[in-house]
């Protein structure tokens, strides 16, 4: 395979199988013989982790929404100089537990940032990097929330409302109508073979996809 | 004293005589009767010190310039938000050990980042915020990586280069012209008492802006 590899990010709310399936998908492109780099937002980077700590910790402060914002675009400044970039450049795939489209979900949707303050840190720190594919795994809220309440102690973000989570997901599905050209929207609320028989079509695609792009190239 | 209270940040280069000037500043205004918040960039509550020790710290990989950057501005928005703003709004006087200026003089004069992209962040962050007043304490390089290095071991600054850190210099120098209506430019080469007495100098001004400022309120 030539050229510059494939950037997807894999997105969702909180336990619509995000894991599960990222690995269920990294698999799938491996036996399809993809060099692929499988990573994840906040971090993917040694700096980026760190500052996934502090975003993560509960805190007994409020924690102001424009430095959260900060925080998580100061990691992925690093995640894509340090690793997605030089990845891609060496025809590697990149495959992402999260990227810009979790910042509007998250902080526009969640918090209310406004979607032109994340549209400028955006350019700013991403220029015209941008993913190939988005694909959004969506569920109803209780369905997502009763599965990640099993998982035990909950984050900072785990621990907001059910209305935040509301609000989460509308800002996602509405990323999906504005950007459709690159979002595949999995419904997440199936059971797991139908929605890994709906990732192995995705990934048939994205297979078919880069060939054409080599052939291009 | 009534209203809003004054914004003062003290700047300068390592070795300068910053930490010791800040206090002789702080005692000469708290002996006027000032209710005074002393505090430091990065940090000053305890999400900005947590940004702070990764920003300071020596890391094996090189940190991507713009993740720098962010990092910075995240610490000042919740600064702003936790300490700053309160605290102005209350009458007090913030009295902060370095602010937006320093960014300017290490980010852009020092690592190159643009001038427009701190002016973009700076909007971002403080809105209409800026120091009613600023003191630059100003030493040539030289003078003050001696008296720096007598400190013992270096953070990820302190381990710059001497050309470094004469672009911060220049860059200091630079805001003081571009900003000189706030900027009070202090030869901090001389002896302490001569530096103090320039300081309580301009502690007197500060105090007669104060009052003409509370007689027009």
């Amino acid at each position: 395979m030539s050229g510059r590899g494939l950037f997807i990010n894999m997105e969702g709310g909180e336990g619509v199988g995000k894991s599960t399936n990222l690995g269920f998908l990294e698999n799938f492109l491996r036996g399809n013989g993809v060099d692929v780099v499988v990573t994840r937002e906040p971090g993917g980077t040694r700096l980026g982790e760190d500052i996934r700590d502090l975003l993560l910790q509960l805190r007994e402060e409020p924690v102001d929404p424009t430095a959260e914002l900060l925080l998580i675009f100061a990691a992925r400044a690093q995640h894509i100089a340090e690793l997605i970039e030089p990845a891609l450049a060496a025809g590697k795939w990149v495959l992402s537990d999260r990227f810009t489209d979790a910042t509007y979900a998250y902080q526009c949707g969640g918090r209310g940032v406004k979607r032109e303050t994340v549209a400028q840190l955006e350019a700013l720190v991403q220029g015209a990097l941008r993913p190939d594919f988005t694909l959004l795994l969506d569920a109803p809220v209780s369905i997502g929330m009763r599965r990640a309440q099993k998982r035990g102690d909950l984050d900072r973000f785990e621990q907001e409302t059910l209305a935040f989570f509301e609000r989460v997901r509308s800002a996602y599905l509405r990323q999906a109508e504005v950007h459709g050209d690159r979002y595949r929207v999995i419904d997440a609320s199936q059971s797991l073979v139908i929605v890994q028989q709906a990732l192995a079509k995705v990934g048939t695609e994205l297979l078919s996809k880069q060939i054409h792009r080599s052939a291009q190239s």
